[in-house]
């Protein structure tokens, strides 16, 4: 059986990707590309990359009929997503890349992303879409909330150690290291080539980034108590990638141990040898994670680094691995490919 | 069928570049990867990227019992590459990525490469393996010479124009812009990343490129005559990609249209709208090639764009083309993914 | 002596340049620094790179005095730039860094640029300022037009061939590559790192770059009789940097002779040894101009190459240059820093 | 007066930049450029981008009458270092930029570097180079040993906050980023462009790193009881740049005050709004250093930032400033320039 796709907002980084994967799927098929502000153009006028594909011209939302498509992924901006899912068929699956059905408070909500939340009733339904953690939910959900891909990174590397009670909850520290395609194709000053190249720095400082909302709920479910770690991003000179180092009070023998075990079974979380670190490169374009784990001079203390892309795991990838699991089709369906490098 | 595959010189940036595109191809099975120099390390530790596949240990070209093999890639450098097929069984199928059988007289080779031929029966028999100028051949052959990068994509922009006759053969000009994968994995100082970033330069000036002997052998056979072009080459600091512009005395609209004729059939090959020219960035990771064409200010003169990725169509995606038609398979098997981007 | 010095269009590229410069420069002081849109902001807040500078803060246009101040350099977009200047006091010494001077005839502007020229009064006293090879008139000027980044390396490259009659005046082709600096600091979609970085291409490709009215006047003005060469420039990802790469139909010879000759005195001029290739990246950041000539395999063909830095040789440093010729200082001062490698 | 200077080890990043500067300093002129294994050879064959500087050619230690330098910079390698050292003119000036002399401890010298110091004498009489906390000490010195570039990093936002006491001491973790021209030009694999590029790691983790013993050294003695801080470096595909952030225990608004009186007289550290946060692009080529401060969301906890140039801050400028000092001269001569931006 092939699944018709929709996808709405197919003109930013995180639609190309999409399409990018969805082209290799053989259960999907992309019936409907939608942007409303550059609706009419056809794909290879927005992504030249994209020109060798079969694919619809753009059009706007209320172009489609909706009840011919069998699921959507929705990656527009947040705030927008909110409105426009909330019009949508009620029967209809999606799976939404935006931060607006993330936060299951809608005072969480307001209090990141500084709007009230206009979806209540959607809000309430959403399943949070870490796949690895949610899976049984996502199965049998209607809508699913992608995860920031900050969040997601750092989920990674430290849910299992909350989880498990093995790290000293109050004192977890999370330096990430992300490239630019995660700030999406906004024309903004500082996502310039000549003002990014060749600089690296810190934003986002002091505990604002928005992402926090996303760990202090999920971290805070986990460890059933209210958890709240520090988080510090840095823009990196690269196109694709997250590099998170945690740093946590754990014995690192243990650490390594649970996370080897939480991941055991996992087709694209990968604990590498005990010390060894991971590189964003060595998954650029792929659907893994790499997980490394060291202990510091100091006893006492892990240092526990994830890397994933920011496109494919840490969106786009991990959107279709829950589309997968909505449809009832294999999880890895569509997401094996090997990462390009160099 | 599930066809057995070797690679040999598994170690390097197209050996890399053949196991991830196998790794996706249904009909094709890694049986043995061989590195002499790397022999008994696992693949994790030569590519960490491919840690996710299982993949066979590293062994030596003689522990392999090539008679069980269906069809081995030869991705060593040149010279060693001739030297290890002379002693390969004469039956197996072999698609060679380096320079040894891609002259057909052995004194050109000994003159762009400085060493006799000591293979001489093999290189008598090996079809040149540019996939679209040469399908017929290939799908009979036994061993296949894969083209080098750089003449590659010069061919893709020239060959149709020069068969025509709508150039003037005497005046091709031919500047091209390559990425720093195009050099391997070698430890040579201008590829160093603090030497190479930010800063751009041509090498091998005044016709001294080796890729020339390939230009000159396969532009006199097609325009029946001597055929000589100037080729001047420049380093970029990107990883992968390599841009040609061409420069033709020739009507622009009938370049454009023979090139449009040429590649109407031509699955990989693609003629963007006149006037639009390729980017490297369009077809990363992809076996694509763009091509554009514009016509100059000055009546009668033309220019010719193409790209394509280096490590894919320019290398190892053209291997596996090549031994899709060896083994009856259809032609695109394997090689349908989309470019990575951004 | 101490020189007043305004800096109109303070908050550009060329014109953080032209501060970083001057701030070095043992004889001028910066009183002014203007920029209408950002006027009230300090310097810091516009360029963070500059805070350890004691600068002025932004001010409008109106805000300035103009005739407390010795020479002014305009580093405004063009267009712009002549409404501006022609307002300004007719006793000040002006350096323009734009377009709208460099086209002795009104026609010539209008055609390239598509707006009519509104300063006929300034554009006809206005000096080329091409400092080798205007340095008298220069010296004289009162209003000095900065050539354009491209206009200048390919000038470099080829005027003294065309003035020495050694190649074949309607044979000549210009092979650009240029880095990002040179399109500005504004927010285009091709400027983003995400969609520069990895890629490469062509852009203005048959001879619609605007430079071209540069070139067509000079080289023209030296041959005595209309000169028009192809030239088509390429966007690469690099910050800062212009390579020439010219094919002209001559002895090599007597090509490089000619060069050697013409630039022996030059101080930021300088001629490999023969068959030797220059690159951006080492000239980045100083007001040099490395050149390369080797001989095509082809007898009697020619590749000359030329490197300089955009922001500096290409522009903010010719600007200076230009300004120590009217302000009668040695030509170089604030000029010889070395180029900042790697 | 001018002083006659020799670079030992002429042919590394470091050297290199150290002509750079030294080529604008109005006191200093460089004898003698010295580099065993490329002895006979001219800069501009080692380093094109000093073509236009007249500089002595390169020859061996054993061909110089140090009698007659008046300083001497010595760049060459740990443990290479103190052998030439040792058997230098005991008059002689020298700043050495190895790691051979930071450590006042012979056991902690072999405990990080693996070798036993052969240079006992010199190693008592070395004076720790960072020139903003040892300026009175420097002046007398006749060996100064420079600071390790992230050592210098790191204690650049720590040493004033140890020294006050205004953080917890066994609470301090330093995430550091650095650029690849820290790692020299030495022909490594992870340092070739096509293995950087677009990645990014940590290394040395679980505090390995030699550095540390610095850090060790200098914290334990300023706070007058062993101090042992966590420290991960990561490498960032850029040239030039160090990014240190550091997590500390203390109250941001007196860490902030507590940095700000202590650089509020130097000339090259400079401590930006609350709140801002530095980048290595702001600062390149230049020998500044940018620190910001933030408080996290969670009280009592401070985020310092400090950003300097590897090449320049880090290691050359300082050695420059180091040297000003030891001749009595002011301690910026040289040293003004403002950062290449971008």
């Amino acid at each position: 059986m092939t699944y018709q796709i929709a996808i709405i907002g197919a003109s930013g980084y995180t639609g190309a990707e999409l399409i990018r994967l969805i082209a290799e799927h053989p259960s999907m098929k992309i019936k409907h590309l939608i942007a409303n502000s550059k609706a009419g153009q056809s794909m290879d006028q927005v992504f030249p990359h994209l020109r060798h594909l079969e694919l619809p011209d753009l059009v706007t939302v209320a172009e489609v009929d909706f009840l011919a498509v069998d699921l959507a992924f929705c990656a527009l901006p947040h705030k927008t997503s909110q409105e426009v899912i909330s019009a949508l068929p009620k029967s209809l699956k999606i799976v939404d890349l935006s931060a607006d059905f993330r936060l299951r408070n809608a005072a969480d909500y307001e209090k990141w992303y500084g709007n009230p939340h206009v979806a209540a009733k959607e809000q309430a339904e959403a399943v949070y879409g870490l796949s690895e953690f949610y899976r049984e939910e996502i199965r049998a959900a209607r809508l699913v909330a992608g995860t920031g891909c900050n969040a997601a990174t750092g989920q990674y590397i430290l849910r299992p150690l909350i989880k498990a009670e093995v790290i000293d909850l109050d004192q977890v520290i999370l330096d990430l290291k992300c490239a630019v395609s995660g700030a999406g194709r906004a024309l903004k000053e500082n996502l310039l080539h000549a003002e990014l190249s060749e600089g690296y720095h810190a934003y986002a400082v002091g505990g604002t980034h928005r992402h926090l909302g996303e760990f202090d709920q999920e971290f805070s479910a986990v460890a059933g108590r209210p958890v709240r770690i520090q988080f510090t991003p840095h823009l990196i000179p690269a196109n694709r990638g997250i590099l998170a180092t945690g740093y946590v009070m754990g014995d690192p023998e243990i650490v390594y141990k649970t996370l080897c075990e939480a991941y055991a079974q996992e087709p694209f979380i990968h604990v590498l040898p005990f010390g060894q670190t991971p590189s964003t490169h060595h998954v650029r374009g792929s659907n893994l994670c790499h997980i490394g784990v060291a202990g510091d001079r100091i006893p006492g203390r892990s240092i526990v680094i994830g890397a994933l892309d920011n496109l494919t795991k840490g969106s786009s990838g991990q959107a279709l691995q829950n589309a997968n699991l909505m449809l009832g089709l294999p999880e890895t369906t569509g997401l094996t490919m090997a990462p390009l490098y160099p």
